[in-house]
């Protein structure tokens, strides 16, 4: 049967070539995962499809590290095992899930004829069910692909890459270890994968601009607020147009950071009620018609659901539909009517709008305190920071800090504000590393706490392994901070084991090829950024920034005690 | 409504304290887990409760001990948070669910109102839906317990503790953060739960021993071949009974390793097909009649399937139901049947038991290699273990070496053969080394291979925080040895990042309280065995053990062989 097949095809190609061919198609150059007994063969088809496999040490890092891959590359892949391996990976999945991260997630399964026999192998629950680890998948990936026969596997295949593209979601692929060698037809590799969105019905699309044009047109101070769906969805470009032609007053939800030129004269700092930048919240607030882009109103990204804005001075801009006022209009993308509108605005009324910048308070500027309090540290590593820089902060008091940040323009950043699982920072920081070497060794710059760390910290080795040169903050202050703020703030279940930080990537492997800082003052710390070597980024460098236990971003302050009151 | 509640309770007690009293009850006196926001302000109640939170470094890991810990303690307890915590432990529990494992998983999770509401919280896909994790562990749990009302809660959590005990395998608690405070009657806490198995049907019961005595009596060659089950299902008694009384020749599947007394008179070694100890494999599929109890035959458990016994010979106890030769007997529980089987059995025929040991081979003896080779590790290490040790083996080359040592009387042997996760090893040890102390200070002893250290490697750490004092020898063989065995003998896939390991738990706080070894030959090895101080435990040692890249056990090979043939 098979081989009659196989001569009926034109230009006959492995299943696993033509997988990975597709993802080298679409942009990945580097493959993310463990290797295990189901997936092996498969490994062997990356070097000659141009794929880089980076060899993670667990699946759970291996998935952060995807997910960080994806946010600067633009999509990303992970290979695991069946069962043991997408189960170690599935909170990874399940946060780009909630975060509208693409990745291509590809198991490596056994054989159809095992699965089919229900046989006793390991990996499995002893039960012969071979669909429990699918099922456990199918809530949190966007398409499931299961790769069991030929005639339908390149559809599937095509098919899910590009749902992963348009949806910007985790999608699941299942290959069996019998079907990686399996031939299907490889002339369909001539006709790229379309992954383009389907457009929005014209009139459709026509009668919502007329709708945005003509509120936008009778209001009085308009502003435009961006998060996270905008950068997730493609939709930045027409953010920036938008932006320049309407010269309206910009802000971005925390989430949002790194959408907009924060370099840019129109751009208002970071919106998130009461833990928004100083002076900002009066600007959006007292607006008469925000323009919300890709808004994700989640109780981190409004300290606490602290907006004070109503849907009566609302327009929100989505990938699957548009809201303006109460009025909805679903199954539209937001990209086409924002082209139009761009189009379409004509002259509008614009207010000034007050400049946030990376200048310290006046109190801090006179200061002779040399405790690194977080006051201090962001608009002082803002004023450090280069054009096109990652930046990713972990879940804690780095992605609340950053919110005071101003970034230089091009700056990319990376963080888990809605799924917000600590340690995914780390994982992350070395996808991203790597995709930014990719892209021309951009600098990758990660602010984790001590405590995050420990989760993850083997993820430094394929930093090592794989010659990344990220710089890497670690904020030593004794234990979960966040959590102190929200609960236990003595309480010895958020204390942790002292470790020696510098002394880490050395027992990790890392030879003349790394070095490691200590700063306790804002001297050192001063002087470090204006080292030329340090900032170079030659090889991965570490740096244990001492901060007091008790101190903590005034945002995060804010939110921890409206999570602690809707806990109880 | 609640304060009416209250005064109409006799002895009110706070739900997180009801839940805490009863896993002291059942035996539990540490806590595994990660403290996340969702579950603070329950953690509050350990220490007056009785219980020492370990304060793990992830959840997978904490996953993993907690499996240690019920392996040496009989059962365990894992807290996690919503989301984020409960997914990073998927995996841990679903071995534990294959592997019959009992642990109580408690997750914190957001307000019930918050819930219902749907609120956009952080840990949450963003979807407002709040079961999708509980979904996902549906299939991995044998009871699933939603402490969202105070009428049931005590029933619930009593019915799950119960369930998790007799089925052998975890279940699902959901403490949401209001629930935690609110009362429910404390009385039921002078009623202990109910542990024991329900009784058989005597009639059934019966007939069954009957059954089993007709062709125990009529055998020529009988023997008992004791697996995993008979362990997790508590029949070690009755095993050790039957092999008194009986006198027959007594063997383990590997996953049944240290079911027995090895040093017994009548016990004949590991059968696993053509994985067996030398001898065994002749006396166990020559015999007439094989008494099979707690029979897993996974793939790895059977060197590949290569059992050649007959199912006509064959009689198969286990907790839920007796097969004799074809005939099933359903809903009956072995551990009433062996015990009358032993009552009843009288005299009955039996051969001599062909006796293994910790002998080295004659060629090995005579040798001068001086490369710490598989054949000559296991059965030295054999020789070196002391009675009561607790001894844990990784996934790879550790669990097939581990069939060619004879342990002392009273070890404990852990290892993951079915559910086979590798890095499962080192988080258990730190639970196993955690019970074994509790016990009155039990050598605890691992195994791992440089490559599956490498996914948990910060289990290390809480080791040190919680003062225990493993051995833990890192075979050094420069990678995942079982994965070449099975595909890609070279590939780079299959090769790690070297590490400093003796470095490590200096980077991760220890100070004074560790010593680091490394071993390259023999002599070495033979010195450090006769090292009293070493031998005696005082703190955490680990032990660096060199050996070649090409060696593995000889079971391994041959399983590797079977599997990579099943995958093509």
């Amino acid at each position: 049967m098979a081989d009659i097949a196989t001569r009926e095809l034109r230009q006959p190609i492995d299943i696993a070539e033509y997988l990975f061919r597709r993802l080298r198609e679409v942009g990945i150059r580097s493959v993310h995962g463990v290797p295990g007994d189901y997936n092996l063969t498969a490994l062997d088809y990356l070097p000659n499809c141009g794929l880089h496999w980076v060899g993670n040490c667990n699946e759970l890092n291996a998935g952060y590290a995807a997910d960080g891959y994806a946010r600067v590359n633009g999509i990303a892949a992970l290979v695991t095992t069946f069962g043991v391996g997408e189960l170690s990976a599935i909170n990874a999945i399940a946060g780009a899930y909630s975060e509208y991260v693409p990745i291509v997630h590809i198991v490596g399964q056994p054989h159809t004829r095992s699965q089919k026999d229900g046989m006793l192998l390991h990996h499995t629950l002893g039960n012969g069910n071979y669909n429990v680890f699918a099922g456990m998948y199918a809530g949190i990936s966007t398409t499931m692909a299961r790769l069991d026969e030929t005639y339908d596997a390149a559809t599937l295949i095509d098919n899910a890459i590009r749902e992963c593209w348009i949806r910007s979601r985790p999608v699941y692929i299942t290959l069996p270890t019998d079907m990686v060698t399996r031939k299907i037809e490889g002339e369909r590799l001539k006709t790229p994968i379309d992954l383009s969105s389907p457009p929005n019905d014209p009139e459709k699309e026509d009668y919502v601009v007329d709708v945005v044009l003509k509120y936008l047109h009778a209001a009085k101070r308009p502003v435009i607020l961006v998060d996270a769906c905008a950068i997730r969805h493609r939709v930045l470009e027409e953010v920036h147009d938008l932006v320049e032609a309407s010269g309206l007053p910009t802000f971005v939800a925390p989430m949002g950071k790194g959408a907009v030129n924060e370099a840019h004269k129109f751009y208002g700092g970071v919106y998130a009620g009461t833990g928004s930048n100083p002076g900002v919240r009066d600007q959006v607030e007292s607006s008469d018609l925000i323009l919300s882009i890709g808004a994700i109103k989640s109780d981190f990204n409004t300290a606490g659901f602290s907006y004070h804005t109503g849907q009566l001075n609302t327009i929100d801009f989505h990938s699957t539909y548009v809201r303006v006022r109460y009025s909805e209009y679903p199954e539209i993308n937001m990209k086409g009517v924002l082209r139009k509108v761009i189009q379409g605005m004509g002259s509008i009324k614009s207010n000034p709008v007050h400049h946030i910048s990376n200048q310290l308070s006046e109190q801090e500027q006179g200061s002779r305190e040399q405790k690194i309090t977080h006051a201090w540290l962001w608009p002082t590593f803002g004023q450090w920071l280069q054009e096109n820089d990652v930046v990713i902060t972990e879940t804690g008091t780095a992605n609340f800090g950053i919110w005071d940040t101003r970034f230089p323009s091009g700056v990319t950043a990376i963080s888990q504000v809605l799924w917000g699982s600590i340690g995914y920072s780390v994982g992350a920081c070395q996808g991203a590393a790597l995709a930014a070497k990719e892209q021309g060794n951009r600098r990758t710059v990660l602010w984790v706490g001590d405590g995050s760390l420990q989760l993850t910290v083997q993820e430094l080795s394929p930093m090592i392994r794989n010659n990344l040169n990220p710089i890497i903050f670690v904020i030593c202050n004794e234990g979960y901070t966040i959590e102190r703020f929200i609960h236990g703030w003595d309480a010895s279940y958020n204390d942790i084991q002292t470790w020696d930080h510098q002394g880490l990537p050395v027992a990790f492997g890392a030879t003349d090829k790394y070095k490691g800082y200590k700063v306790t003052t804002r001297d050192e710390l001063t002087k470090l950024f204006a080292n030329q070597d340090f900032c170079s980024a030659p090889f991965l460098q570490l740096v244990e920034v001492h901060m007091p236990r008790e101190d903590a971003p005034a945002a995060l302050r804010i939110t921890a005690e409206a999570a602690a009151s809707r806990n109880k």
